[in-house]
């Protein structure tokens, strides 16, 4: 049986495809990115906000091809080369832009412990915030799709009263609001097909999941709703046969 | 129904309660403790390791009790007070060590690279080896506990093929063997009771295993193995109703 979800609309489109276009030159970077991956997205809109110069090369991870597998064997996206070394997990990724760019923008506070204050809600919103999110976008009955929904508004209220305003940590834009804008920009989906609403979390989450979203490197980095919508179409019946969607149906650990 | 986790022996024995004696003067780094707790033990180890001056405080997670739900809303150890300010998650207080304690002994390379590779494989750690442990472990039925077998022998087997020698990253003890270090000195429980054999895995597993077993740090904060033996039954049984016993139970993701 042929894999569906490799029949993915193959490029960037809207405004991700301009960003794509203006990264085409060799870099010392190279960064294998989905256009339509949330984990992916991490990684680009921190390349943004750092002005990291990169080179954008498109995968398909469905394809599992072996000149991808060879960077980075759990065939997932995001992953980069840099200097010829491969690496993958976004939120690894993040944390080495940061050590590797010590000039660039950062997106850590300078205090060690500010920096662990923001660990700490990256590690939240790793292990309640995305499986959740996750959950709900595979439930199939009422039932489950309610439950997933109080677990997510709950969730994102955690995190919601820890944002000092109008980002994470203040005024500095950090990895934090990096972790979560992805989904935060994908949040409509669940609005139109899961009852999700955005101002049931309370605690200012409304403010700031706007503010997110409407930040230049996310929208920068967004692609055309309609191309999206194929593939959350396809966990919305929970079809999808992705690493993430199997994860999740197994009660595993998300990879 | 009183909890039963609650009634565990209250402090450290053997070895490790000759480090927690030699811990009791005021210091700026309070470290919340149960001395039973193997993700506890990673932060042990670290401060261990380091020697960073540390007074050493034993919490009862189970009983949840308000003075410590104000350090940890979670109610988990470990946990660590510093200058006043509290903080918690085993991996997040270990990279808080390194970056308030620069000029102790680092448990992390100089090179950014590097860094991110032992945060890919302490990554590794959490999704894979972790939770196939603690699966193997509550897993009542044979084919359980046969499949939860293979799924450790093949995380640690990905690890183990990583690993430079004598070390993670070569001579120096790194994140990664912190990590993996409460595990692999209490793999002699899936030994015993679930079929495990360290020699299975392969490729060098036993020998990396028996080096963070038998690595300072490591024996100096063991406890009696009798005192031990009390908690796992309970979860060789799966009656336990830690938060980590739960998740694992309902197939949700690790606290
Ligand atoms: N933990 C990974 C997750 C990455 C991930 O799941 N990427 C998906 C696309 S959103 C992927 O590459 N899927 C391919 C597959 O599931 O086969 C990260 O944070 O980078
Ligand atoms: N993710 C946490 C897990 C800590 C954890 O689960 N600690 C257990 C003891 S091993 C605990 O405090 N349990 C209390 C409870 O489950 O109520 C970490 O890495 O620090």
């Amino acid at each position: 049986m042929a894999i569906p979800d490799e029949n993915i609309h193959p490029t960037a489109t809207g405004n991700a495809a301009k960003v794509v276009a203006e990264h085409q030159a060799k870099q010392d970077l190279v960064f294998y990115s989905g256009w339509f991956c949330p984990f992916n997205q991490r990684v680009w809109i921190s390349l943004e906000e750092k002005g990291i110069p990169y080179q954008y090369k498109e995968v398909n991870p469905y394809k599992k091809e072996k000149h991808f597998l060879d960077i980075n064997p759990k065939g997932l996206v995001p992953a980069i080369e840099y200097q010829g070394k491969a690496l993958y997990e976004s939120l690894v990724l993040c944390e080495f832009l940061e050590e590797a760019y010590p000039n660039y923008e950062p997106l850590l506070p300078v205090d060690p412990f500010e920096r662990a204050h923001v660990r700490l809600w990256i590690d939240h919103t790793s292990k309640t915030i995305i499986p959740s999110w996750h959950r709900i976008l595979q439930a199939q009955s009422v039932e489950q799709q309610d439950a997933a929904r109080q677990e997510l508004y709950e969730a994102q209220r955690k995190l919601a009263q820890q944002v000092k305003g109008p980002y994470f940590t203040g005024k500095e834009f950090s990895l934090v609001d990096v972790a979560n804008a992805p989904w935060v920009a994908r949040e409509y989906i669940l609005a139109e097909h899961r009852g999700y609403d955005r101002a049931q979390v309370g605690d200012g989450w409304s403010e700031y999941a706007e503010r997110l979203a409407t930040r230049e490197s996310v929208i920068k980095t967004t692609n055309d709703k309609d191309k999206l919508q194929v593939i959350y179409d396809r966990y919305l019946r929970d079809e999808a046969q992705s690493e993430v969607a199997k994860a999740l149906r197994a009660g595993r650990p998300l990879p």
